[in-house]
């Protein structure tokens, strides 16, 4: 074993740093270790159990997959409200996409920790998001749905993950309705009032009209955010026709 | 409100009997019921929320949908050690696809509680399966993944999967590898002999040769039952070729 680990330069389960690193990745200690040795395993290794399956990491990779998709979905339906099924599956496969994954992979440096009798040199970029998936994978089965959503998050969501890059880095979208309307020579109007209410706090409300018929409300405390507030919302219920233009 | 239900002879959630039914179907109490309502409402009723997001069960579906592919993908992990990450996806895809659901959600009669402007009787067959999602939805958002995969047990896998039906109806390994030797001109040998080794009972061992190598070993507590584990593994070793054949 000392022989392959030479060639790779690799940390294996028998070297003690290989839970070290394990765990400085993970934030908690395991507690079945199987579950990570098997995470990362390569094929080359050419290890079967004792039914005579295949132990590698390959297995792995469609239970992680599966969680990043359950958790990150949950997390866009939370955080993307105006979003229909369509623009979230969208959104969901910007962070779940083999290039994010390898990036994720990499960063950790989880390719470090593989076992392998192929130099990893010889591995393509995938390696990285494969073995980010099986790590994932090995999680829910060691420690289960709700450890794992916390690495998720931990390792994806708060570092990586910002909605509005993922809507497409838009600033303005009353700049983007106004583009609209005079491409389409549609009149617009904003009606901005102050409007004190029960708060304590100064707000502003805007009534935002197309061609003369209200689209949409918004109230906030300044009237640059009650106008922005009221164009997002007009520009989600014109999207179709607003996003013909990009 | 009752003239809708009556042209719909649906249930609501103003009408008592919407919970009671739900709880019928969920096995618990629901803890925040506007999951639920939003689960059962369809887009004809044109709900909005205070932001003017559109109020019903088709961005549940997105969270049910992936809450499904999980649970089913950590079951079939189990439940199929020999299978690869292609046969596993395969068989989730025939345990979630349109068919099944919309039997499921018609079995539980899922349409019943549903609030439309549309006479039910309008809507496709995609309905039944669509609102089975956005329930799994609910129940996720409701109440976490572990009371969402109880009630994927319960109302999916428990009654509905079997590995040997999803495997394809494979009444005996021994016969396909049988037909598959005879047809590739290959030799194929048992060798079983009676081996107590350390257990109580009676137990045989078969050694599976083909072409004069050993290609496979199993033990069981018969005859029959050793030489079909062994098909059943040598079978798996050369799925791509076996499966050829048909």
């Amino acid at each position: 074993m000392s022989f392959i680990r030479n060639i790779l330069n690799s940390r294996t389960p028998e070297d003690g740093n290989f839970f070290l690193q394990l765990k400085e990745i993970l934030g908690f200690k395991p507690k079945t270790k199987s579950f990570y040795i098997k995470a990362f395993t390569h094929r080359s290794m050419n290890i079967k159990d004792e039914l005579g399956n295949a132990v590698n990491y390959e297995r792995l990779e469609f239970v992680g997959d599966a969680m990043l998709s359950a958790v990150i979905a949950a997390y866009l339906f939370e955080k993307v409200p105006h979003g229909d099924e369509g623009y979230l599956t969208k959104m969901r496969s910007k962070v779940v996409s083999r290039e994010h994954l390898n990036k994720l992979g990499e960063e950790l440096n989880l390719i470090s920790l593989v076992q392998s009798r192929i130099p990893v040199s010889n591995f393509g970029n995938n390696i990285h998001g494969n073995l980010f998936e099986a790590l994932v994978g090995a999680i829910y089965l060691d420690k289960g749905y709700n450890v794992c959503e916390k690495f998720i998050y931990r390792s994806v969501i708060n570092p990586h993950v910002d909605i509005e890059t993922l809507e497409g880095k838009v600033i303005s979208y009353k700049s983007l309705l106004i583009e609209w309307c005079q491409k389409e020579k549609n009149t617009f109007e904003f009606q901005v009032y102050e409007d004190t209410g029960n708060d304590e706090l100064k707000h502003f409300s805007v009534k935002l009209s197309i061609n003369n018929k209200i689209v949409s409300k918004a109230r906030a405390t300044s009237k640059k955010k009650a106008e922005e507030k009221a164009s997002k919302r007009a520009f989600f219920a014109f999207q179709n026709q607003i996003t013909g233009l990009h």
